[in-house]
């Protein structure tokens, strides 16, 4: 449909003119005193004339504030821009009275923050929605110094939870042929294996065994929003180095398994909006199409809190590891030493598995959140591998312990019901075994919580 | 910006999927039942793992019902889909005692009709936008004799005013070069003067002197939201039929002004959202930078409640007309005699200026729809055209009277502020001279109203 | 790729330009004496600072030339643009003498009319091509009174040959999403079945059970250079009218049959370049590619030459009809007469065969012009449809009969072969059966010539 | 026109396989031997069927031979595929007695070397002419050991140049969001001022005052033929350094000037076919409307010739420096010593200006290869810089000079015509001093050659 490609083209004329925010350039006195006064006069129902270009220098005079008059001005977004007392309390006692839905409709008008309405006026300008979520990232990093901004935030989440709802992303494939404008995001953004450099990045998008999907939406044009790399194998995956060091290509066709090896979420602003579920998913459907021959999708991922977790196992005395055992984890030295490591592998697994099917935080979730993740998309926990990532981080983050979780697209549903009902973790046996090994190092079987 | 008209075709791949809706070929079984179950499943926490796929089920069953049960569908989300009374009381009862932002964002939450939770689910399916646009046409269809459906039809245009955010429309213009497929909606929908056929059609997108633009959205793919059709004149031009038979093509040079002969809303569905006022603002600054030549930007629009406004005038007896003059409108033989045009002309002129700049209705607003769309844009009441409009249905409507609306972009501001303000009119001295005339005729000279 | 779309965006800047040729608004005295002019400079060496400009200043002056100005240019062109005379006498005397590729190469340099350097010089300016393509179309229309021009034609053909090699084409898809622009041409050029409007194309376009692919090449942009319109049936279809009229639709999953029903070349400038044998072959593969279910790919053909020797050979007598079944075809009420048909049946097959089989030219291919093309791309004959097109044109051509080509992509090689070394026409046993008892009709079974 | 870039698109397509050829991995035996048979099979005019085919099966087995087998190759491609003799003899004897233009067009035909229609066949195959470009470049490579196959070059070339006219050719715009495939390429392909790695590159490709242009071919997809790269600069400038260093940044709305500071034939296999004449000037055309306020457009060109032509002038001893100067020169250290450079400023710019204005080859045309591009294109000589290329490839060059040549659209023409009808080289009167000064050091002041 070419028709669409020149609607976007056009979308590209719009975006493109984002670099002109936010510079010294723009020559326009940055008082957060003027600030307030054109949002003022955009919210003023006499403003509709011109509101594009109101809404376009509101936006410019926001990115020339320095960090305090940011906090300042969402402090003033907090007081001056909430609801009318009134209003809420009579519409409130109409609700009361009758209940229906009429009256629940004003009763929702009447609530709805002021804010809220500002910042679709600000979205009238182009370019304005990227502007937005940048905006949200700052108001983030002010959250914990200034807790009380935390209600603006919610609208922020409100609106772009209606916004970027999945039915307005448009899943595209990166590939070599990808702009080099979109690829610098992606080196830029990825935040589970770092990308080194162009080289790097030309071997994970490697026609032949790698393959990298992103969301991006509209109005926003070529900034990603999430993206997920794969790599095709003969197999399922055990190792995180051999796919990154390019040490096992396979031809497409001799494929049978696609490994996620890595997912990132690339605004800050739009934290909360949750994407990965559905690009995973949309992701194991495109390749299914493209690749008939693929039988297994599978992640090869990280256990973010497993070395955290037992140290304090440990820390506690709930736990409790043998000195040899204890002191090959914390030298660290079964890299090299194949001995060791083979002494280790039992109790690494062990341990692991423990902490991943058992170790919960009071809502009854895992603790480890790439498993909440996987987990409550619905895959089930497939295979634990050790030493699966031998890189410090690896070592330091897990013991060097990577996990395959397993999407099967015809128990997704019940996976995840049974995990989102009950809590179950879906196993193998293997695993469900090494769990009951990992049990007994320890004194408590059950949660754990951090 | 070649990346995005990538992004565009994956956009087109999936709208394309839309006709798949609402086919008796779906062979699934329609009954509404089911429907009721699946958004039941829909809400559901634990049925994430499959949104996509049921949003797109409870899509074609809905759009498998017939009307009946459609209206059984809707008045069900206004009895299950509503809000919990209960949180509503308690989150009022904590913000009727702090007052503050955090109390606030929770009542706003429990009040918030699951219904918008409901169809932000719906929309999560590939051509899912679209659909809900359709559901929304068909239940304003419902709502005269439903009148209980009116809070349903808010929670439909809450959220459209937030989707079609002006930021996230796509202004494209319509040619000889634009797919067949669109160019047939084109003629589908236009509503003020009907195009015949594809000869017609093709001359009104005549490169020399010609334009028309339309708003897209990219989640409705190649469906116009709202278009406008430009001619380019030599001077403002006094009559539709000119413009509509092509008499007075212009050279793109010599072409000192562009004339609005024409604006329509396509989507029943989206009513209340309003597209207009930006779709004019950025097509003069289109036209400007494309045609730096041209120097003012009018309308030539219909006066639609005039011949109406009269008849009620004259029953009442406020307006009296001598016999001639009554007579000539009423039996209409000015379009070929010319001295009576000359001796009507000025009491058409008189009467009408007086109808546009005095008739109001209740809130201070011109009774004519098309004068309440231009002036409240910004615009000035230009010119009378006597007649301008011929045609039987500009007779009928109008007594043939067409009126020049005119664009300043750097007047917009202060005529909108006079206008929303205090009613003011901003017109030329000739027309109010005309008015001061016509109130003559009229007992009185002050507001009215329909 | 979108990077090649890039491409074509300059190639539509460009060729867009081409309507600027050839008006008489150009302004530019318009006598051939210029046009030679400028002619001479574009071949001079020392022209090529400006070689685009007078390239466009040339196309644009033989534009505004009249028919008989235009016949002065072309026989100017063959007279002083052929070659240097005393340079042959050289180069052939070398390569008598030594016969090597060295001298030949020599000698051909030394052969090649300095026309074909001077239309490569034309076609350096944007939209040249296309001129050029035209220039051609008139100089085609001049060779029969003029028929010296016939080796400047050869020129052209020589260059065109080369310029439109199928390598350089680009086979699109034809359907509702193209450019009206684009389809307004494929209604004009439609040479087999006219195209009576646009609802008729609409119908031709149906993505249900009807595809149309054309040729086109980068340098003439949007103006197809051959198509061909294709019906999904079920089973093999024995009448143009049932597709033309739309009565049998099939869902695409139910067809096992695709049959190209009307193949047109668009440009007359193109003649003798020949794309119709690689457009029928890539189609075929297109759609064995979308659509697995296809079995079967025929043509439904009409045999424009079958009337017209049947006269003949009644004329000389060689052929002779009972005076009911001369009658019967003459008078032609066999349409509506059932029991008429019924006779007419056997004769009419009989005689068909006949004619498709053994009437030939001089060199040994068939008669009909239609049976040579196909036949000698590969197909085989494979059924005649009788009556197979009830049309007035189809009565007046070929007494109503259509013909079934049957295209086998592993027989194709085989068949062609077969055909250009001993002229033999493949076909079923029935068509065999039917030619025989023709042939008896004759008083003789073997080659015929017009 | 989104129709042509759907055009495109399927070009992407067919030109993305481009790659499947040549590698070891098709499988299929190399012999020279079965290449030779499927080229005969080619020719055949009984191959017609399925020539797409055979010639893709062609250009694999040639892509997979080695050297020796490439070269026995082209040596059989010169001894079979030249033209019948007899044929020749033949014509040639009708075309002495009667000098017609239908003898000359037989003669021509029989001439035409058969190798030049192998080749048009091979182009039949998706890919087919990036094959064969690069197949020319494997044969440049041999033609200094295989003198006789010069003669087949010249087919090539023959044929390249008619394909690669500029009238097929399509200007893109290089910037960072092009593809990074075609960026890699620009990389690979910079011969004059090597690009180190992708910073460097981004560098050159700044929007803010960079720009960078190159020439594509529909049919051979993201391969660029040449490329230019541009700074925007306030005034001429003087030294590559600071242009490759970025240490002279302007707005785009400051510069004045347009310097072209590299430009690279990408394409071994298009040696002869000229580009850079034709890319020049429309770069300008196109930079001039981009950017109004641009007054002049110069090269800051290399002087490759210089240093060698010194060195033999001063081993003939035709040219006398004093020992301080030509101790200077040797040793190179001016680049730090002011005071040396201020000396050796004089005596370079004379020497430099002599060379540039009076070193001649026996044609007339000047000595140094880039003096002879661009005066060649209508450019002049405008100023010298000295020291304008302190990089050890500069010092070794031409002693640190560089030049810039002027473009002066209105002057081109006779600048050109002056330049190819008397060798006349425009230049500044600063620097016709300079050569003066120059000339007065060496014996001649005359022509001198290589």
């Amino acid at each position: 449909m070419n028709f669409l490609q020149d609607l976007l083209s056009s979308i590209g004329r719009r975006t493109r003119g984002q670099h002109l925010f936010g510079g010294e350039g723009s020559g326009k006195p940055s008082s957060l005193a003027r600030l307030t006064s054109v949002c003022e006069t955009l919210m003023h129902p006499g403003g509709e004339a011109s509101q594009i270009l109101i809404a376009q220098e509101a936006l410019e005079r926001y990115a020339s504030l320095g960090d305090s008059d940011r906090v300042a001005f969402f402090q003033l977004l907090g007081e001056r821009y909430a609801a009318e007392p009134d209003a809420i309390h009579q519409a409130y006692a109409a609700y009361r009275d009758t209940g229906d839905n009429a009256s629940l409709q004003r009763l929702f008008s009447a609530c709805e923050p002021r804010r809220q309405h500002l910042l679709r006026r600000l979205n009238l300008c182009p370019g304005g929605t990227y502007e937005l979520v940048k905006m949200r990232a700052d108001l983030l990093r002010c959250l914990k110094p200034h807790p009380e901004l935390a209600p603006l935030d919610s609208d922020f989440e409100h609106l772009f939870a209606s916004w970027f709802n999945r039915g307005f992303l448009v899943l595209e494939s990166i590939d070599w042929n990808t702009p080099a404008a979109v690829l610098e995001k992606i080196i830029h953004y990825e935040a589970v294996h770092a990308i080194g450099d162009w080289s790097d990045l030309r071997r994970r998008l490697d026609p032949e065994d790698r393959h990298c999907y992103a969301f991006f939406h509209p109005a926003t044009g070529d900034e990603p929003l999430i993206f997920v790399e794969v790599a095709l194998c003969k197999g399922i995956p055990n190792s995180i180095q051999t796919i990154l060091e390019g040490g096992d290509e396979v031809r497409p066709e001799e494929a049978d398994t696609a490994a996620f090896y890595s997912i990132s979420n690339c605004q800050a602003g739009l934290r909360g909006i949750s994407f990965g579920n559905f690009l995973i998913k949309q992701v194991v459907q495109e390749l299914k199409r493209e690749l008939p021959n693929l039988e297994k999708f599978v992640t090869l991922s990280p256990v973010p809190g497993f070395a955290k977790w037992l140290a304090a196992e440990r820390e506690s005395g709930a736990c409790q590891l043998t000195d040899e055992v204890a002191g090959g984890l914390d030298a660290g030295g079964w890299v090299e030493n194949a001995k060791l490591r083979d002494k280790l592998t039992p109790e690494v697994r062990g341990l692991a598995a423990h902490y991943l099917i058992d170790a919960k935080r009071d809502n009854g979730l895992p603790l480890d959140p790439v498993a909440r993740f996987h987990l409550g998309n619905g895959a089930s926990l497939h295979r634990l591998n050790w030493p699966g990532d031998t890189s410090e981080n690896g070592r330091r983050q897990s013991h060097g312990l990577m996990v395959n979780y397993l999407y099967e697209l015809d128990r997704i549903e019940q996976n995840h019901e049974a995990f989102s009902r009950e809590g179950t973790v879906v196993c193998t046996s293997d695993i469900r075994r090494d769990a009951k090994q990992g049990r007994s190092r320890c004194r408590h079987g059950s949660r754990t919580d951090a």
